[in-house]
């Protein structure tokens, strides 16, 4: 391999999948192009429009081991695509074996039938791994959300403590939007599942009126939808699909954003799953970086940009596009990578989450009692109105912070207020699993939903 | 007015579209939070959370008319969002008339859960905006894609003359993409159509037991739907709605693109409909300038970086977003500004489109002949093979450029072509009305998808 | 005021800063394209082009006030920019006072030529508003990193603590940034503000062989330079604009995020400067919530997506970009916005800003004694090699952890580092402020840098 | 090569550069990050920090063929960077020589230092290469626009022709273009080109009081500049550096889109050089694509998306970004690969350009004298007044599309104006050659400013 193709080799390790990178690997890429050629010519052979002796010749070159990348590539450079120089190929390779099928080779096609024809089936398996690895992410939250229902910790808002929360509650929001995404993943199968065949300019003209039946036997042999006509210039698909995985990749950078936060030195609630060689640094022997964190964020920052360049390249020219279609071959598969690679990173880290309840509990008083501040709130509006207990509130949390003194001591020496919270009504007050709301009926909606779903 | 807050004027006449502007002018924004406060008491007075005498007095001052916007919007500054104001004063009012009323404003609720729910109401207006643009934008396209079915003109990729195609052909392929948008704005609603409410940190702790029995009653005064769980740092919804409709903004630009491109001075095929004061030049007087495709491209253009900004502010911190929530309060409703601004120049523009069909006829002989090699090869392929026709037509091609001269002329003198193609044949092969393909099935494909749709 | 045009207001004064929204505003825009149209036809009657005549009744009439900003920009809609139905008006104007004088209005000039010089004419004024803001931000910072030298604090990597650092230290690296700031924006002012004037395509035909004269004459009459040769379809330095101030807003999102973090309830080093009605929150009395912050970050969060649409929209089409123009004349603005309401907010927020020393210091010591690892790694790597410290150090590490215990203890209790770590080396060791490096010489530096420059 | 690593090799060979790629390759990434800490040994030891002995040993073991890419990039994803792994097998290497010199590897440096270092030492080479490429591009424009100050063409704005310009005009607009870049390049390299050495978090800490000393001779080791203080989480000057060069990929794609649309089969004025295996099509012979264009193109659309991620990744925290920073890792690297890629076939494609003058010529008469109608206009306007003759103009340019006769006859029919306008008057006012206004002055003064800058 020349040095100048091994650029990106560390970028698939460390912030993609496997499993994705193989998918969308060149020589993947090419493969599903011979698949379009491949079941091309046997529909063609099925609608008489080509004969049958041509079908067993061409379907047996159409494997891409047999193939030079490398040339391929270069000759794209000149030709414009990837498509020009296979079908070149495959004609030469097929006519050595059998002159008179190698006419039929590509019959009636354009090139960016069988690269978006190809691309399809690529992002059909995408699609599938991306779902099972969200699938796979959903049982852990579930998993999460249900045992850590009683897991008391601070809700945080303006990266202020707000009011009490548990742990449970933070998983089933994630796990909520999880499901979200799952739900427009199986909303955008139908629409970008579908073949793409419209020869030169969108009306198969070189099989004269048979186009649309050889379409429909193609789109069989492939088992995509036939779309209501070819969208060689229509990209709304594309950009749609690059926007839905998107969304994915920004709710995964959403939980790697809140788990970091937990993970500060400062509030230490949770931690990545330990590993030979993780997260060390080269110079502190002590830290435990959020390794995995910083992954998931690193393409939840990324992501947003691609997808910007999908839509920008929307406004495709007549019946092809130019410049702009090139433009989303190395983008599209980018997003799904790095969504992938999200999932792959975040999937297991959560899996092994070490949670400190007990951390997560002594963070609750890190404000001398104003936690309980909105619910003391609540207390004296009852007998008070709002207004008024909010302003002596205000004015307590004032002297808790100034005096470092907790506000159950301030509540208790104070005389007027003394009198309307009794004793144990303050121990009401500042318990916080007694003000934890309905946050345990919404565990349970989104559990239930995640059932109905997964 | 201040001279600060006269910008955007011109953007919001040039760019934009009243009904849309007036929806998410800052008033509107100020209403639809009002109306959550109303429905809110509402809503615990039925739950008997609060009592049923300040549901009157606090409902009567929901009117945005009686409050200042400016002081809002400067205090908004301070306070970091708009609702807290909009309380206070709020509050104030309804305490004027009756003190203990006041005490029950805003009752368990967040500043997040009126700005979000108002947005949600704001943006089912919006859609409904968006949608009925697109039906009637629908309407027009079905009405050129059938008009235009036997309009010859020259399908083009990579901005060359390709193959005949027909512009109802064209027009088909336009619809189509709508339909499909049309379809995301239907699958999106149920998803992003739901209430906000979930109180300080997500959990309605305020109402003690009580919060998910006002959160059903609460969205049924609203008629939306009741989520699994509060959303307020999950925005998944929000960017999905952006981009949503960003799709659909990029979609039209795909039209003006092709518009554009047909008006230019050398292809002259279609005009943008005539109109006082319309598409003048300041110093040249005969020009006719594609007005409104340049107010649909530059939308196009603007909507990606918004779309991202969106993405970008996904990964919000806890419980709510620092400065990532507040990113989204101008962007996304400008993506529908501009959204609603482009359909509602272009479906004026295409509805008195003049479409100069004989041009669009003249401009398919520019070429002298080449647009039907593709045609003349597959013809030869059948007696040659596909390589060897296509190479002999490639270099009777490069003739064709150099010398000026007619592929058919060529073809006639070639001493070993002249055998296989008869003049009849040549007639044939070179009309360009019998080398449509299937282009007309595909025209009925997307006018009966739209029959259903719309 | 219309309900449609209202949009806009709140989020200028939440977001941007007043005086910078004034200069943007319509009523600006217009008045400095008519101060183009005025100095033109001073320029032309300088060298003789038009009558002196025609110079006092042009110039009496541009004026912006007396012009109908709405009608303005309801012909823009049609015509397809503001300029075309400014000179129509300006031109009646002229004529109903004298008639000769009307025929000299926009003389040789194009559109666009008002257009573009009026905008640079705001950029310059919007440059120097910015810039001047830095400098005020320049003297904040300096003040902090002085004052700050000795103020101990954790040095935080990946966001855990790391090593410590001074809060004068940090300080100086936000200064640093802002001074590249500075110098970009003083490397910007010469390419950016130049005359735009080149007619119809660029030639200046209209004047016939005077077009240089006057363009010299006109870029002396606005004080700004003249460039090569027009740029009506150039636009980098539209877009270099947009990325120098983008990136401006970068910077002081940077210096957002940290003081949120800083900010947080756990760690509670620095708070924003208290104001009546500031980053209260409506359900919790207590919070002190980082309003400022969530303003320069939610700036920071909408601006690179801004600047990629000015990158994009420079593929501008021949002597003028159909649609990417006019892409531009919204979002450079709100670049420039955003940017300097990130400055009117930060500044005082930094000014202003609570310290609490004493909590950093405090904070130094969360980790018990691990900040000093990377110390003591060092101190035993001279004696043990850094391999075998590393090592040791991290089993230490891990024990610090799991045993709640302070690393010191940990280190004093092994019988083999105990005698190579004396109790003296061991004081000197975990002694934050013998930890400190050379960050005071940076600090140095830094200010040596600002001196200079400011 | 396992499968997963191979994408984005198609995508280099299309869209890049081979050069650029060697330069950013994983192999050339790694050594970098080793000549840093090879010239870091060496200033040690010249600054007596480290013995001399171990400057020879560590510097034989800094070359990248001896390490392991793909076990560095699997260890980088557990370690959250390449420079941990790469230390950790550097210092085993070297403690197989000799174990006292292993103490001194990477002594007092953090992995950021390495990186980062590593990668400016990457971007030194890649801007000269990018220079390099652009002063080569100047040359070619220059010629251009020298050999083409007669070739007449139309004008065009808003795609519809205008008034005359030259071909060299076209050509000098472009260039002027290229020297602004190539002017940002210099006034970048300053401010980029500078060492990052800061320790676990910018202070030195582990060099005691001798960082600064070391800093110093290190920076002379490799020959940058030192920065005032070391800047791991102020990234503007990463994102600077994508948006210059991404200003330059824009400015490439304004060239060409105009090339592009010159070369529309109704335009035909410029095609790409010819080559085999060029811009063929598979189903159309006679096709000559503009594929070099489209490169260029797609490389244009996917800038401002990478350029907006650079800018996303700013608001790094504290010390050390999480997340944020390695989202600049791929993202940089490819804005440099393709504006590359876009020089490295638009320079051949320009160089070698086809240019048909006489159908540039022919295509002036496409509308029937109307281009001319400015000209007239300004040439009844002394005699009437500009208002008068715009309005008689129009009113006859409208008859010249409607009648399809050439304005100049129409002019010579009108009574009133043919007593304006003698037929040597007419001769006159209809020669393209005398409409050039100081189009050509305009070619000198950017060939001037070419002459100076290259």
């Amino acid at each position: 391999m020349s040095e100048s193709s091994d650029s990106g080799n560390w970028s698939a390790r460390m912030f993609g999948d496997a499993a994705m990178s193989a998918l969308f690997s060149d020589r993947a890429r090419l493969q599903r192009m011979l698949d379009f050629e491949a079941a091309l010519v046997r529909a063609e052979a099925r609608c008489a429009v080509v004969p049958q002796s041509a079908v067993a010749v061409i379907a047996t070159h159409c494997r891409a081991e047999a193939f030079d990348l490398d040339a391929i590539g270069d000759d794209a450079r000149l030709a414009g695509n990837p498509a020009i120089p296979m079908v070149k190929r495959l004609t030469a390779a097929v006519k050595a074996d059998d002159a008179e099928a190698a006419r039929w080779v590509h019959w009636g096609a354009t090139s960016q039938d069988a690269i978006d024809t190809g691309l399809v089936l690529q992002l059909r398996d995408a699609l599938a791994l991306i779902d099972d690895g969200c699938a796979a992410l959903v049982d852990v939250l579930a998993r999460l959300a249900n045992e850590h229902r009683a897991s008391l910790m601070a809700g945080r808002t303006w990266l202020q403590q707000a009011v009490p929360v548990t742990f449970g509650l933070k998983c089933a929001g994630w796990l909520d939007g999880l499901l979200r995404n799952r739900q427009r993943i199986a909303e955008l199968r139908p629409r970008l599942l579908v073949l793409q065949f419209g020869g030169a300019a969108g009306t198969l003209a070189a099989l004269g009126d048979r186009g649309l039946d050889v379409a429909k036997v193609l789109s069989e042999e492939l088992a995509l939808s036939l779309p209501a006509t070819p969208w060689h210039s229509a990209r709304d698909r594309i950009a749609e699909a690059g926007s839905v995985v998107g969304l994915l990749a920004g709710s995964l950078g959403k939980i790697a954003r809140d788990l970091s936060l937990m993970m500060q030195t400062e509030v230490a609630e949770v931690f990545e799953p330990a590993a030979e060689g993780k997260g060390g640094s080269s110079t502190m022997p002590h830290k435990r970086n959020p390794v995995g964190c910083s992954i998931v964020l690193a393409n939840a920052v990324r992501v947003p940009g691609l997808v910007a360049s999908l839509f920008a390249a929307m406004t495709q020219e007549h019946e092809r596009g130019l410049g702009n279609w090139p433009a989303e071959w190395e983008t599209l598969p980018e997003i799904f990578r790095l969504a992938a690679g999200s999932l792959a990173v975040l999937t297991p880290t959560l899996a092994g989450l070490e949670v400190d309840t007990a951390r997560m509990r002594e963070n609750l008083d890190a404000t001398r009692g104003l936690l309980f501040a909105e619910r003391v709130t609540m207390a004296l509006a009852e007998a008070m109105g709002k207004p008024a207990a909010h302003h002596r509130l205000e004015s307590l949390s004032r002297r808790v912070v100034a005096e470092r003194r907790h506000l159950r001591e301030l509540l208790a020496e104070d005389s007027q207020l003394s009198l309307l919270l009794s004793v144990k009504r303050l121990d009401e007050l500042f318990d916080p699993a007694a003000a934890l709301g309905v946050g345990d009926a919404f565990i349970d909606r989104v559990l239930a939903a995640a059932a109905q779903i997964n």
